[in-house]
């Protein structure tokens, strides 16, 4: 079905068969004795070579193959004389698809700035580094399906646009269809959401783990992986507006039982981007390497296979939220002032303090659990408090990875009714508004926990890049949404 | 990790082992010699019956199991005595997590209604019809990821937000972050959508195809499988505000493969919810029988099962426009004047014409391709005309499914610039607001192709459902977003 792929054709190398290539011009080279055609399809990070004589294209047609332009190459597949690749195709016929003018086509075989590519997101994903960090966004995306599916969790299509705000905070996006022009008034002269088309207030979803739980509450293991939104004004490198999470909400799972899970998953992912993309990984870590040639020696990043492999291979630390305070009260850089922000029981960890602890002190990814409930999310389970705990707890845990900080967010979930009601109380939530979020804690409740990934922060940790605009197709952001 | 689950407990059928089983009690029965307790953990359709003796569990822990609590069963796997399962559970120790008051839990083991369990929406994935569904939803997720993977395709998350319109039509949802009582105005009294968060208008998209196809035209074969919006007001039993839609782009392909991908994609994910849900597709055939006994036999649908293996096991019918318009004015019902709306050509068909061509005429799947270029979208390919086409056409191609009607719609894409941008025009879309799009075909253009499946009408059709509102978990429709 459709056209032979470059990648088939190339781990094939099927030397003295006829192949047809279709695919985008990357270089055009010619020498005395022949001309030579770079030409990739996105299905590989390599190109194939096509190799004419000279003479063999007319003139007006070689004009037109230029980088960026698109071909049908007829020809034999040969074995390779030139260095750089094993197989080749003789060219026996070329037709050119269409061309790309080299006075105005932008992406000419010279080394683009990440901040260029992203004004021209339409294009980048036609370049190295771009297609390869799309071909693992789709290992990463697949290796999750695959993962949860393999291991009895049921994919729960969450909405996305809802009533409800699953954190209790976040800035968030109205979606409405009223006029703006001519809003709708009640008698009081407030806007009448009524009018809108759902009949009222809706906005776009920050998170699917309330209907989550729902889920988990009859189908037992359920996960979301979709699209979720954060309307904060945040220009930074690990933001965006639109992004995409993976939730996996779990009946019977105690925060032990969510460690394991969060751990095991994020270990199968990374694994299976090991295995299934290693041209791109490769790739990937070449180009780090050169990215940051012009830095001091320490401060460089491990090679990029090696942190995959290290990850993949050691246990994660397990500490609490209490022991965490008490390595960082006992830091040098704490003694020595060198922390911006304060530490101290109850205060929330500030990115410093959790790249001390990661990157430093145990030097692995760590997962920080029962944090202060005052500064945790009304829905995680209450702890007993312990003799050493200043103050009450919650079973929350964040994995904590190298270069990126938090990379999971979860909890044990709160399954007691009243300790629930309480608890909103006392955070300002009404709880008549998530009457049905709280019938699974009235009918039929039960330990469970869940946790979420943010997949952007994954592709990062994954592919070396260290902007989270440069890991997702076309990038949503303040004042930004072209394409 | 985690509990084991029911469906694994009755799968390996490990008698004589000691199990821990924690579900949701669908129905306790006591009897002079037993008490006998059917839990379900949401994992399977089959319940587990956990068996104790009288006396056994004290006088108030049994009155606290009634229909919708949750247990945690510890106790002997043994063959069972009675008909309808294999093994049971010979109960040593039980634990109520949670109870379910029968006086105010809802799901009471009697027959309820589709429109009452959908203002339950909480809590009818506990039922065995809305479990079956949404397991059978899970499959075809899945076999949707791995068919495109396993084909070499490369998924691609195009963005939610975006300030195009990909139909050129379409009730859009607009996006904003504007405080409604305080709208920002220009000099000229205009809202100044400068001020909102992307600095312009925005909506919510209708779909990914547009994105899709700049993604094809660097990774040779993407699909998209995201959630895509319509603001329509139409309460009916085929539309959703919010729903999930498949779109596959491909360079290289033209309507020819364009149909073989469709087709042979549409069978494959069918054919592995045959092969996976077996037991689920058996309850909603025996749910259908028993719905449809009060109907005539001649209005009775094909059982199920059957009905899913036809379509898996015979070509569909490929016919061009003008041919089922011949098919259609030939037809009895056209002559009998049965036909409400117009048939000639050059009118969109109508559900009563597809219906006919896909019920009555070829009673399979039909394919219907090159359409009066008038009413199909601008970016299809136009077909030069022939003698017995009385107008331009493009080759669009729209697979109709019995009892569904348009199950994909898509077309070989235009990849010329000069007819893009007239046909553009001749539309009234302003091309610069597309320009990205257009630089497509200006930079390495190549034929392509793409199609549209829209999940939920998948899903009807496999499970058998008939309204639309019963295969999404939280459906999304005018006047209601509630959970």
């Amino acid at each position: 079905m459709g056209p032979i792929q470059i990648k088939q054709i190339l781990s094939e190398a099927n030397v003295g068969s006829e192949v047809v290539v279709k695919g985008w011009v990357r270089t055009k080279r010619e020498s005395k004795n022949a001309i030579f055609i770079a030409l990739n399809d996105g299905s590989t990070i390599h190109n194939i070579q096509a190799v004419a004589e000279p003479g063999q294209i007319n003139e007006e047609t070689l004009k037109l193959i230029t980088t960026g332009s698109c071909l049908k190459v007829t020809g034999n597949l040969v074995e390779s004389v030139g260095s750089g690749q094993a197989v080749e195709v003789k060219l026996t016929d070329v037709l050119v698809y269409g061309t790309a003018d080299p006075d105005v086509y932008p992406l000419q075989p010279k080394k683009h700035s990440l901040e260029f590519l992203r004004e021209i997101a339409h294009l980048r994903p036609r370049t190295n580094t771009f297609s390869a960090i799309l071909r693992i966004r789709h290992a990463l995306a697949f290796a999750v399906h695959k993962y949860y599916n393999d291991n009895g969790f049921y994919y729960l299509h969450t909405p996305i646009i809802t009533a409800s705000d699953a954190e209790g905070a976040g800035e968030m996006f109205r979606v409405t269809t009223l006029d703006l022009n001519k809003l709708p008034r009640t008698d009081e002269g407030n806007i009448d959401f009524k009018e809108d088309f759902f009949g009222r207030e809706t906005n776009l979803t920050v998170s699917g783990q309330l209907e989550g739980e729902l889920g988990a509450m009859a189908l037992s293991k359920i996960y979301t992986f979709g699209p979720t939104f954060r309307a904060e004004n945040s220009n930074t490198t690990r933001h965006l507006a639109e992004f995409w999470m993976i939730e996996p909400e779990m009946a019977f799972f105690e925060l032990e039982d969510n460690m394991n899970l969060a751990e095991d998953f994020v270990k199968y992912v990374i694994r299976y981007a090991l295995e299934n993309c290693a041209d791109d990984l490769n790739f990937l870590q070449k180009r780090l390497e050169e990215e940051e040639k012009s830095k001091p020696q320490n401060e460089r990043s491990l090679p990029l296979l090696e942190k995959l492999h290290f990850v993949v291979e050691n246990a994660f630390e397990r500490i609490t939220y209490t022991e965490a305070i008490d390595i960082l009260m006992k830091s040098k850089p704490f003694k020595e002032k060198k922390f911006q922000y304060e530490v101290a029981w109850g205060v929330d960890l500030q990115s410093e303090h959790e790249r001390f602890l990661v990157e430093k002190h145990f030097k692995k990814p760590v997962i920080l659990t029962n944090y202060p409930r005052a500064i945790k999310s009304f829905y995680m389970k209450q702890n007993e408090q312990t003799a050493n705990e200043p103050g009450p707890t919650v079973r929350a845990m964040d994995v904590l990875f190298p270069g990126i900080g938090e990379i999971i967010g979860g909890s044990q979930r709160e399954e007691n009714y009243d300790k629930l009601i309480t608890r909103m109380h006392e955070v300002g939530i009404e709880p008549e508004s998530m009457w049905w979020f709280l019938e699974t804690r009235k009918f039929g409740t039960a330990p469970h926990s869940g946790f979420g990934l943010g997949f952007e922060r994954l592709i990062l940790f994954v592919t070396g890049m260290t902007n989270i605009r440069d890991v997702i197709p076309f990038p949503r952001t303040p004042k930004s949404a072209e394409f």
